[in-house]
């Protein structure tokens, strides 16, 4: 095999991955420090490197290289294998989409977006309506250009969740909504109540700082290679090989909002510094899918971080950070008040028990939809009703109804389907942890997070794209992608926890 | 003349500016934000959009477009005239450098730059004379590949001063030394002296900042076009339409440091601020020279801020804001200490009376080791001597002499004119205003800072690149370009504060 190939296709593969960096620049900043007149020519220069990147990836010239290497595959280390694997789907999927479509759609999504929020704001469904329409119908002309084996929505998922399709998550999502469904009834029931009022206590602003960010590096955060700043919504992006971003936003009435959020992004941080700097520029130095991703970060948010290890030794300096809101208030009662179950309307604000009933509404919805089963007219009360029948409750308004998520009016389209993969995944790679290494909740008490974080850099981190999401699972666990390990876990901590029969 | 035409031209031209924005984003975060190990690939994101930018710049496209046009020019309107007057130039410059040149010259760079700031470490002359050597060697070769016509320094310095050459610079910088000397020997050996303690009073660092950013917003800075922050050496940029920054640097125990920092920054970002928005994108959109920049910031920081009107109005706000650092100091012993005068071996905390002497020493130096008159081996005994005769002091050691400026080693020649181009530009314009507005001194001294910036934003700033330097101050000024109204400046202010006949 030449190895001149590989060198060169690994050079445009890196110019690609500087573009999509610089791009996370401009998206950064636009969120954490950009002044408000500065939105629409940063519109402009965030379309310009788009324009470069989409040529970059579509470029005749990588095609030929990557079939070419492609073919010769055989010959090529397995690191090099992938990293053409990757390549190659990347150039062939982007090639199928005309141009046309995708500066259509790159059109709407400013026009959607901006409908969506004057009609959330307003709560009227029906002015944004007629950009859903677009948008799915955009979305559907995308996905037949894509092409697709079984389902027009498997064109969608696949580029969020390489590998996923309809018929894999459709048996997942109903067995986990007749296992779900049962224990949110049982524990809006349950005789006993966490003292929610813990979870609103006041504390300033600077003192939650400071604490989550040493709670980050006490997970492993390096600040060498990354910084915490302040946005509207949390979230972490990779700004550079050495530059992982992560933010944050507080509410000084709501002090543990701030403290989960920075463990469910520095979750996402840690991913990206685990992988191994070898590889950066390429394939193999990038994240494998949302999946995964959101795995990690909802590992360490509640497996670890709403877990009665971690408390036992973390309680103390949250108390002495965050003197004097905790003063003398009993460990196991904010054990419990963290672990507070109630079903509620906003997703972003969900527990872990009634999470995945929201993607669930929503993955229904947008896949009946997508296929033409569900009229867009119809959507207020195909909401409605799969609020009340799954958890309970029915939306005021549709403000506080379908039309509190971004995703749609972004055009993205099969990506609610990937946080509850996360926590799928995440709960069978975590009890595949705790199968190898038995006094894991023993060292976690101690303040031990590094054991945790090695064990996930080792068999998942430094891996970046070797292997496709489900084989990644197979490979870290042992076994295939099962919801089974996630509902055990539900059921052995909030079990006792309510006094039910979960 | 086809508007179809200057359309073209006016849409290449954005994409331009999109680039080189895009560029001072990666460079502004870089400074502000980024994380230490970001450093190696934000090198290579800023290869790739410099890359891009240059491509652009010196595309064959373009380059018939501007010569069909600059054929029609007087059928083109002045606006129009101006733009193609500008993108043919950049574009003609850029076209005649060989692109190995331009690589070479970019791949030295950071190499010297890194040899530079050892050198100055240790103090070391000898281990950074070799890359001076080289840079001199590489800057000649790409001043003779642009051409000029009398004298090969006239094609590096046209690039930061369009139309500025050696044989006008030559006898303003004559006149200001003999002008220049007598007064610092004077003040020197003058009876009277400020309280220079007075600088150095302790002032804790979220006092700097509350006030300066108050001082920016009281000056005009738009902060829904901009933002203030920290960075090791303070500077303004340009990261959009609509999205100007600045950073200042804080010292607990030298407070007015950061004052004046701020009012010397904020004074570029008005000029920036000012510029007429409808031109975005277009040279018509760009300030005009780094001369007429730089007289922004100096009239801004010395001719007001240094000024007595100024300080009637504003020392009791600084006094509140700062206290106890000033509580009881007289008002007049304060404005003599910011008006200290002391020969110093430091260029960048120079007052302004011996500022200009340190860049005529860099001017002298530079023009002959550009031409050959000068040996690299003989560079520090030629600036020791030249402080000496000067400013009457002599370095301990190179690290304070020649090796303190960054601008060599980045290949910045025919740089170090603009900064006092730009002091005499700016007391030249300041006199223009003061006989415009006969009464702008008491205007300030009732702490209206507007007059002047709306007048300076009528007469300088929104034309952008409409006239070349010298043209802008003959509009503004009636008279040609002229020393003396900056010698007559600091003789009317310093003669009588220093008891001294200037």
């Amino acid at each position: 095999m030449s190895n001149a190939s590989v060198e060169r296709l690994e050079a445009k593969s890196r110019e690609i991955t500087w573009l999509a960096h610089i791009l996370a620049v401009l998206g950064y900043d636009q969120e954490t420090m950009m002044p408000s007149k500065g939105a629409p020519e940063r519109g402009e220069q965030m379309a310009v490197i788009s324009g470069l990147l989409h040529d970059r990836v579509v470029d005749p010239g990588l095609g030929k290289l990557v079939e070419e290497l492609w073919a010769k595959r055989d010959s090529l280390s397995p690191e090099a294998q992938a990293n053409v694997r990757e390549l190659r789907r990347s150039h062939l999927r982007s090639r199928k989409v005309p141009k046309e479509l995708v500066e259509e759609i790159a059109r709407t999504q400013p026009l959607a977006h901006e409908a969506w929020i004057k009609a959330r704001k307003a709560s009227d469904f029906a002015s944004f309506a007629p950009w859903l329409e677009k948008m799915f119908d955009l979305k559907r002309r995308e996905a037949d250009a894509i092409g697709f084996e079984a389902d027009r929505y498997d064109a969608l998922l696949d580029q969020y969740e390489p590998g996923m399709t309809v018929a894999r998550l459709n048996p997942l999502f109903e067995q986990l909504r007749k296992d779900l469904v049962p224990i949110v009834h049982a524990i809006a029931a349950a005789p006993r109540r966490p003292d929610e009022s813990l979870l609103t206590r006041r504390v300033p602003q600077e003192q939650q700082v400071a604490l989550c960010l040493g709670l980050a590096r006490s997970m492993g955060f390096d600040t060498e290679g990354g910084r915490m700043d302040v946005s509207t919504h949390p979230f972490c992006s990779t700004l550079g090989s050495g530059d992982v971003r992560i933010t944050n936003r507080y509410n000084e009435g709501e002090p543990l909002a701030s403290f989960f959020g920075v463990m469910h992004e520095t979750g996402h941080a840690l991913y990206e510094q685990g992988i191994d700097p070898a590889n950066h520029g390429l394939p193999m130095g990038e994240a494998v899918s949302l999946g995964i991703h959101e795995s990690q970060s909802r590992t360490w948010e509640n497996m670890v971080g709403r877990g009665r290890p971690f408390w036992k030794h973390f309680y103390p300096t949250l108390q002495k950070a965050w003197s004097p809101a905790y003063d003398g208030v009993d460990p196991e009662a904010f054990y419990f008040a963290v672990n507070t179950v109630r079903p509620s309307m906003i997703r972003v604000e969900a527990d872990e028990v009634t999470y995945n009933l929201h993607i669930l509404v929503r993955y229904e919805i947008e896949r009946d939809l997508f296929a033409g089963r569900l009229a867009v007219k119809d959507l207020p009360s195909a909401w409605n009703g799969r609020m009340k029948e799954y958890l309970g409750i029915k939306p005021k308004n549709d403000a506080e109804g379908v039309l509190q998520d971004i995703h749609w009016s972004s055009g993205l389209i099969g990506y609610f389907p990937t946080y509850t993969l996360g926590n799928l995944y995440g709960a069978q790679i975590f009890d595949a942890v705790r199968r190898q290494i038995p006094d894991l909740d023993a060292r976690i008490g101690r303040g031990d997070l590094e054991t945790l974080r090695e064990w996930l850099r080792e068999k998942v981190h430094r891996h970046g794209m070797r292997w496709l999401p489900a084989d990644l699972v197979r490979e870290v666990t042992g076994q295939e992608p099962d919801a089974s390990y996630y509902m055990r876990y539900l059921r052995e901590k909030f079990g006792p926890l309510y006094g039910i029969q979960a």
